[in-house]
């Protein structure tokens, strides 16, 4: 590969909640040495403050969901998190430019699901997906999931920069620290800056052929009555079955009257994000996927 | 025993991110018959409208600490849990009356802790642990933990009444329904009915002998730097050990930098609470407490 990479970012709090970010973030920033390698520039930053102190999700609206090109450029749009994602975009973007000021976003994030540590794309660029490939030849239990979700254009903090990723790793409580979930991000983020530094000096060997990843089919809500008061839980066969394969009539809710409600489906897929706290207000329970090999794209 | 029981109360959402009080108060108010018992009446209410509301634990303060005597009489007090505390208190007691509204509550909360199923006690009188008998006899695994940690005078919402207990738990994140906890926690509920019931008709003899605690000994916080702020997590080896016995030794914390924190008394003790994530601005890791095994008080 030709790429050179000058700086990249890693980012945490997003989600004020999500402590493992922010955590990682104050170690990174009481200990630079650890991100600090020889070819190209680390910044770490919080990147919701406000949030994080309040540990809470977001204040007015979700940072996560707030970096649209058309949101960005939009004055009318002047919540707390409109506002910060137009600062953060001007720190560490401006999206779309030519010359943007970072090459590489990571943005770190923790759920309530039981993801294990999963990697969640949504675009389709080499960088990005020959690091996620490289990043699963040295963890194999990392799952790459492709996200097509809620946000149309691609929102996510990360979509600033020309390349970069979420990772998501569970299951954790919001507002809780796990010292495993701790460990297990912290050492990917150890690999993402081996890879670039490899990268920089010219010792990365292209990787080819295929990688496995979860592909985005759509969302699935809770059942609901007509009010939109959610009538039962995710069932307790399926709680914390992220990544595992879905049949034809396989138990899928329980209702608080006890009925099972059943995956009707005739095609197989794999549920991922099931009974993530913060998306019972976005509507959806789970996101149902299809397990793909993909062919890593390589440099033309 | 002799006493007669008029009116209990099943109370849910004291804190508004703990889901599955919630949404058994939701299921009784929509099915009165599962909880109408031929005997005394059944209230079932939510305690904190306005948090469950939000989805967060409190407005204000936390209202499961507002109803201290001193606190309940305090007209300084006027927040919007202090507000709520005092109209939960003309409605359900009040506290110390010789004829208050309700003669036992029962408050339903969960934690992110890994507390199994539990009940919490903190009062010494002959029915509220009668019945954590009675629980114990039915359901093996229930444990039952004697609080006396950070309220001082009783403080909590079922000390309304002459009798109660909470319900606790876990673990569930915040914000999260779980189906197998639901259904844990409705169970116990079952009990606690048919118990006033066999009371009431003289069909429940009373239980001699001992029951399994573990008592309050101490919080314990996380390590901390002169500033205040968390400098390490539970260690992965006690995450989710809620308990389990702690020897001297025995893996505590583990800092950000790595270096293990070890268990440094010569007693053995049990840990509970371990990372519940509520506690973390109340500066405690977790809880401390010995095993023992208590007389089950009768009446004289």
């Amino acid at each position: 590969m030709q790429t050179l990479v000058k700086k990249i970012a890693i980012t945490g709090g997003t989600h004020g909640n999500e402590l493992t970010g922010v955590y990682l973030v104050n170690k990174f920033k009481a200990n630079p040495n650890l991100v600090k390698r020889g070819t190209f520039e680390t910044l770490v930053m919080h990147t919701n403050v406000k949030a994080i102190e309040k540990c809470t999700r977001y204040i007015e609206r979700d940072l996560n969901r707030a970096f649209s090109l058309k949101d960005l450029a939009d004055p009318e749009k002047y919540s707390y998190e409109d506002l910060l994602a137009k600062e953060i975009n001007a720190e560490l973007g401006p999206k779309g430019s030519a010359d943007p000021k970072v090459d590489f976003i990571v943005d770190l994030h923790t759920t309530t699901s039981n993801m294990g540590i999963s990697i969640i794309i949504d675009n389709d660029n080499t960088l990005t997906w020959q690091l996620a490939a490289y990043l699963k030849e040295r963890e194999p239990k990392v799952k790459i999931f492709t996200w097509k979700g809620d946000t149309g254009d691609a929102a996510f903090v990360h979509s600033i920069a020309p390349n970069g990723f979420a990772i998501e790793v569970g299951a954790v409580p919001q507002g809780v620290l796990r010292a495993d979930i701790f460990l297990e991000t912290e050492k990917l983020i150890y690999h993402i800056l081996d890879f670039f530094e490899k990268l920089n000096t010219k010792q990365l060997e292209e990787l080819v052929g295929t990688v496995e990843t979860y592909d985005y089919l759509e969302l699935f809500d809770f059942p609901r009555d007509p009010e939109g008061n959610i009538t039962g839980m995710v069932h307790p066969d399926l709680q914390g079955k992220d990544f595992m394969a879905l049949q034809y009539g396989d138990p899928f809710f329980l209702t608080f009257e006890g009925e099972t409600i059943r995956y009707e489906k005739a095609e197989e897929s794999f549920a991922v994000f099931i009974n993530e706290a913060a998306y019972y207000e976005k509507g959806f329970a789970l996101c149902l996927c299809k397990k793909k090999s993909v062919k890593i794209p390589t440099m033309p």
